[in-house]
């Protein structure tokens, strides 16, 4: 018996989330019955975290124990071969058996795309949010710097456990622009749940002139963002990597050291 | 009564098709059928030409009559709001009575994604084609350039009409690459049925080393192209725009006077 670790990338257009659901069809739950179809024994894969119903991910990471006699790349194949095409395993690698995809990430990015259009655009919308008139990048990048550094984040989601911190370390949050696509990227130590979807919300809202910059400060500071009670679409979202590499938190040293960017 | 152009975007995955069908989910169908319930009292659309089984298309077109007092814009906005998400009307407008999309058409560009990668990647296989491992750009473009210039294309498909001509004129054909994505694109005053797919599937089984340049050459002469009896999967093409600017047959003028590039 080992422990492997892998990672999974999936279109979430037709799943409930990750998470296992009794009567919904999930990634987990999909996982699983390939696993079982392998002579996997185990009743429950370990998440590095959920997402949401109609969120994407590039990069997604599970980890199990499975006795198995053949290569990381065999086990790939066969768990492969297993799946629906919405899902597939890019990586497997065995680790420590005591590794945890949850408590062991140091960090998450995520990404969440944008698309200018003045009518609806069926071959970019199933990964994109579309907006018409376009917005100002710059407004969206001032915007974001607000967010980064360790703050309260309680006025953009709910943790994962009631009464849990809403305390998190954004290290890195920006648009990138090419045409007439945008991404915004964010990495955290950890989210909140929703958190990004109403990030980017809030920021869209602070370019199309629907709020400033001082009332997503204060909002910050009270806690709550009553003034914008909207959510970017789930379809625009993906979990781009969860991260666990030492030289991370080694970069974060230097990012610390010179302070908000 | 007036002649209106319609350009229409559309994902292919759930179509059989563009060309309407009895008893099948084609574009054509949906959007006689979104027409009528704004009031439309024409039999059938005139398009600009077919698209297979799951091929997609940015920039299909269409023409049809229609009694409408009120703006193209607002023409646009109400088809569209009557159309299922997967296809959609990007631009409407007023043309002469007589046009036709297929017969006014000077010619036609598709494009063709390649998508490099050792497993599965579902948030790029629906548009894309996966191969492993990676072929050499430049033995894609080499081979690529015996198509350009006025040709018998009968190893590469069949005539719209049986006993038609094969002879077609390809104005533009390359490959470009960003990192492990390629798309081909294509110009030609015409296409033969499958033509595009099946050239995909030849240039890529010269890169592969399964066919040689010279193989095409004497299987074009030769009028079928036996040695390779495949085609690249549908998923990967979409027809980018029909082209019927005046402007695009006098830039072709050059083209000629400088013979093939």
């Amino acid at each position: 018996m080992a422990r492997y670790q892998i990672i999974i990338a999936y279109d979430g257009t037709e799943f409930k989330g990750f998470q296992r659901q009794a009567k919904a069809r999930t990634v987990q739950g999909v996982l699983e019955a390939a696993l079982h179809r392998i002579g996997w024994q185990g009743q429950l894969i370990l998440g590095a975290g959920r997402t949401d119903t109609g969120v994407h991910a590039a990069g997604q990471v599970a980890g199990f124990d499975i006795d198995w006699e053949h290569t990381p790349q065999a086990l790939q194949e066969a768990i492969n071969a297993n799946l629906p095409a919405d899902v597939a395993v890019r990586q497997v690698q065995p680790v420590e058996a005591d590794f945890h995809p949850r408590y062991d990430a140091l960090a998450r990015r995520y990404a969440y795309k944008v698309l200018f259009a003045a009518s609806r655009d069926p071959l970019q919308e199933r990964y994109a949010w579309r907006l018409w008139p376009p917005v100002a990048m710059e407004a969206l990048q001032v915007a974001t710097c607000i967010l980064i550094g360790t703050h309260d984040f309680a006025a953009f989601g709910t943790p994962p456990r009631a009464g849990g911190s809403t305390i998190r370390t954004v290290y890195q949050a920006e648009w990138q622009a090419n045409g007439s696509n945008l991404v915004f990227e964010i990495t955290a130590n950890a989210f909140l749940y929703r958190m990004v979807r109403r990030v980017v919300y809030v920021l869209v809202a602070v370019a199309q002139g629907r709020l400033t910059i001082e009332q997503i400060a204060s909002s910050m500071q009270a806690g709550k963002l009553e003034a914008v009670p909207g959510l970017a679409p789930a379809h625009g979202l993906s979990l781009v990597e969860v991260i666990y590499q030492q030289e991370f938190l080694e970069a974060i040293q230097g990012f610390q050291e010179s302070g908000r960017r």
